[in-house]
C-alpha cells in the first residue's frame, strides 16, 4: 500500500485533453476548485478530510519509464505529449480548508492553481481521495455524536471497497472521533490505535466454549476480551463468571466481553447482571453487529449497559450515501474567470474564499462565499498549504486533526446536531460573486 | 498499486487468535467457506468475482522484516508467534466457483482448506476482495441487461472508494459485460479497453466552444469525440455540424458527441436531428451523468437515439447496496464439522458443494447445497483452483470470464431477468446437510 497511486490511476480524458493543451501551448495558469454540490440526504454538515493524501499525491506525481512505455504502446498519445509527461511534476499552489473543518455545499474546500495541463491531470485522483475520506469522516462523526461519550472502534475493513478504502476509512473515522480501528495496517501507516478481540471461528475451533475462553486468556493475559454469542449469549456469560476465579488465581482479569447478534440491549442487560452477580463489575461490554448511528442512538437512549461499540459496514461504506455529489471545476484560466452552465450543474466562477462568522454564542452563525479579492468579515477558511509544488508547512499530526474535529463539534450550531436534517446552515453568496457570474455570462461564449 | 496488499491489511483479531492457535498447537486442518447470507434488495442473483485477486493474495502472502519489526514493537504478539509469522506461507487448498458464475444466498463460492492459523489469518482480505468485486459485478450486470445491446463504459473512478476500488470496479464491470473503462490503469493492469472524451474544463479553458472542438480534433484526429453540454447542448450540436466540413477537408470525421446533463432523451433526439440534417448521420451519441440501470432502462424504453452509455457512481459504489451480507465461516476443524448458532446468523456445517440442475428448456432449474461427500444430480459448481498453495491451473483470461458471464446471462431463468425482484430461484438444502446440522447440534458444545 503506497499512499500515492500510479498517475495512470486517472481517466483517459485527462491524458487526451492534456495532449491538446500541450499541442496548443495552453500552459497558462488554471484555477480549479473542489466542492460538494449538495448535502447527502440525512446530513446537516460535512467534515473535510483527505487533504494529506492529496498533498502526498501531488508531491510524488511522476510517470515512470514503465508507465510511459506502456502509454506509448497504446498509441493514444503523441511523442511530444509523452515527452511532456516524462518531465511532468506538480509545480502549482494549493489552498485548502484544514482537515477536520466543518463545511457546507458550494464551499470550495480545496483550490489548485497550476499550469493548465497539471491542474487538469490531477482531477481524478484528487476527487477520488477527497470524496472518499470526506464522505467517511462526515458519516463517522454521526456515530461519534450518537454514541455521546462511549468509545467507538472501526470494524469495517472486510466490507470496505478494497484495500485503500479500508485503510483510509480507519484514518477518516479516527480523525472524526473514533477511538481506534481493528485494521492493523492503519496502526502501522497512520498510528491509529488498534483493537481486537476474537471471532466465532475461534470458539468453534475448540471442543467447548470455556476452553476457547481459557486459551484466549492464556495467549493474551493483558487483554482478555471474549466473544460470547457463538451459541447462547447468557450461558456463555455464566461460563465467563465460572472461569474468572481460575484466571484470577493466575493473575489474569477478564477485561471485557463482546456481543455480536440478537437484541443487543436485552443481551447487554442480562449479561451485565450475570457479570455483576459474579463479581465481574469491572468487565466491560462491547457491542457490534450491523451498528450505525441510528442503532447507537437507540441503544444509548435505552440505557443499555454497553461500554463501547464497534461500527463496521455502515460507516466504512457510508451505506446511506456511498458517494458525494462533488466536483472539481475550472474557475479561471489565463486570468479569465469561467463557469459551466450545464443544466442543474452551473458553477460559481473565479478564485474563491469562504468566511465564517460567529454569533453572540460563539458558534458559527453564517458563512459567506466570495472571491479571494473580496475580503469579508469573519474567519477565512481556506489557507495556503502548498506553494510551487512544495508544502507550505509540515502536515498536522492526525491527533491534531482529531482535536480540531472535536472542537468543531463542540462549537457546532444546535440546529445541525440532530441525526435528521434540520434548518440548513446559512451560507451566503457575496455580491462580488453574483457580479462576476453576471459578467461572465454577459461576456458569453462563442 | 500492487494487486496484493500487506498481510497487515487485516483485523487485529486474526493475529491475536493466531497467537493462541500457535501456543495451543492448534495446527490441524480447518475448512472455511465464503458465502452471501441474503441477496441485497433489488437483486435476483449474484455474479461471483474477485477469485483471481484472492489467489494472488494467497500466493504472495508473507510478512516482511519491516512488518515483523513493527508488530514486535506493538507488543501485541509474543516472540514464538512472530517467529511463526516470519515463516508463514499459504500451503492450503482452495475450491471455488469460476469467476462470472451466477450464484445465490448460502451457496459457498469459495472454500479454503488449510492449517487453522493460515485459514483464519486470510479471512479479512478474502472477504474484502470477494465482497467488493462480487458486489460490483452483480450491480454492473444489471446495467448490461438494461442497456440491451448498447455498449457501456465505466466512468466511476472519481467516486470509487479509493484507488483499489476504482481499479477493481473497472475489472468487475468489464467481466460483467461493460465494453471498457475510462480508468487508464485498468488498461495497463488488466487489459481492459480504455475510452475517453473530454471534460467541461477543456471547453471552458478555450475562449469559445468551436475552438475547443477544433483543438481537440487536431490532437486526436482518429477519435474526435466532443462534449456538447457545457453551455447549450443544441447550440453546440450546430457548432459541431458547422465544424464538420472544415475537419473533413483535413481528413477528420467527428466520431461522436457526449451529453452529460439535462433530459438526456430529449437532448439526444434534438441532437440526432441536428446532426442528421447536417449530414453527420454516422456521428454517435454517448450519454453520461448519474446513470444507473433504471435510467438506462427508461432511456432504452423511450427509444432515445443514444448509441452508448457511460455509467459511473451508481455502479462503482453499488449505490443501492454498497455491501453484501457475506461471511467467511469455519465449517470444520480437525475433521469435526461445526456451525455457529448466533441469532439470525446460524450457518450450515461441513465441507460443501453446490449442484446445479437444468430444466427441459436448458436453463438452470434449481440448485442443491450439500456435503462434498454427497453427490447429487447436476453440475458441481465449485472446482479445485489451488492445491498446497499453488494454482491448479493458469487463471482464465479476463475475456474468457467475460464470455462466461455472457453465457450465464444468456441461460438465465426468465424470472431472474427483471430489475425488480421476482420469484426467487429454487435453492435446496440436501438432506445430508440437514442431518449433519442436527448431529452437530445434538453433539452440543460445552
Amino acid at each position: 500500500m503506497t499512499p500515492s497511486a500510479s498517475p495512470l490511476l486517472t481517466d483517459l480524458y485527462q491524458l487526451t485533453m492534456l495532449q491538446a493543451y500541450v499541442e496548443q501551448g495552453m500552459m497558462e495558469t488554471a484555477v480549479f476548485e473542489f466542492f460538494v454540490r449538495k448535502l447527502p440526504d440525512h446530513r446537516n454538515f460535512m467534515i473535510a478530510a483527505g487533504l494529506e493524501q492529496v498533498l502526498e499525491f501531488l508531491e510524488s506525481l511522476r510517470f515512470t519509464h514503465d508507465e510511459l512505455d506502456w502509454l506509448a504502446h497504446t498509441q493514444h498519445l503523441t511523442r511530444p505529449c509523452l515527452n511532456y509527461l516524462e518531465h511532468l511534476r506538480f509545480t502549482g499552489d494549493v489552498a485548502a480548508m484544514p482537515e477536520g473543518t466543518v463545511f457546507f455545499p458550494h464551499e470550495p474546500i480545496l483550490r489548485v492553481t497550476a499550469p493548465l495541463p497539471q491542474a487538469q491531470l490531477v482531477e481524478t485522483r484528487i476527487m477520488n481521495l477527497l470524496n472518499f475520506q470526506t464522505m467517511i469522516a462526515s458519516k463517522a462523526v454521526r456515530s461519534v455524536m450518537a454514541a455521546v461519550d462511549k468509545p467507538l472502534i472501526d470494524f469495517g475493513l472486510r466490507r470496505a471497497h478494497g484495500a485503500e478504502a479500508g485503510l483510509l476509512a480507519a484514518r477518516a473515522s479516527y480523525l472524526a472521533g473514533f477511538a481506534g480501528t481493528a485494521t492493523v495496517l492503519a496502526g502501522k501507516v497512520y498510528g491509529v490505535p488498534i483493537y481486537g478481540t476474537m471471532a466465532h471461528s475461534f470458539v468453534q475451533a475448540h471442543q467447548n466454549e470455556s476452553t476457547a475462553f481459557e486459551h484466549f486468556a492464556e495467549a493474551h493475559p493483558e487483554n482478555v476480551f471474549l466473544l460470547i454469542d457463538t451459541y447462547d449469549t447468557e450461558a456463555a456469560a455464566r461460563k465467563v463468571v465460572a472461569l474468572a476465579p481460575r484466571l484470577k488465581a493466575r493473575g489474569m482479569t477478564i477485561k471485557g466481553v463482546r456481543l455480536d447478534s440478537g437484541d443487543l440491549a436485552e443481551h447487554a442487560r442480562n449479561v451485565r447482571r450475570i457479570l455483576d452477580e459474579g463479581g465481574l463489575t469491572e468487565t466491560r461490554i462491547l457491542a457490534s453487529g450491523n451498528l450505525d448511528e441510528y442503532r447507537l442512538q437507540a441503544l444509548i437512549a435505552s440505557r443499555a449497559p454497553i461500554d463501547l461499540f464497534a461500527v463496521g459496514t455502515a460507516m466504512t461504506t457510508s451505506s446511506d450515501a456511498p458517494a458525494l455529489d462533488c466536483a472539481y471545476k475550472l474557475q479561471e484560466y489565463a486570468g479569465r474567470p469561467c463557469r459551466k452552465r450545464s443544466e442543474g450543474k452551473a458553477t460559481w466562477p473565479g478564485r474563491k474564499q469562504v468566511f465564517r462568522t460567529s454569533g453572540p454564542n460563539g458558534r458559527p452563525a453564517h458563512d459567506v462565499i466570495t472571491l479571494v479579492s473580496d475580503v469579508q468579515p469573519g474567519e477565512p477558511l481556506l489557507h495556503p498549504v502548498m506553494q510551487r509544488g512544495r508544502r507550505s508547512a509540515p502536515s498536522p499530526a492526525l491527533d491534531a486533526i482529531r482535536k480540531h474535529v472535536a472542537a468543531e463539534l463542540e462549537g457546532l450550531p444546535e440546529q445541525l446536531r440532530p441525526l435528521s436534517p434540520g434548518t440548513p446552515y446559512d451560507v451566503r453568496i457575496a455580491p462580488a460573486l453574483h457580479d462576476l457570474a453576471r459578467t461572465v455570462d454577459e461576456r458569453g461564449v462563442g
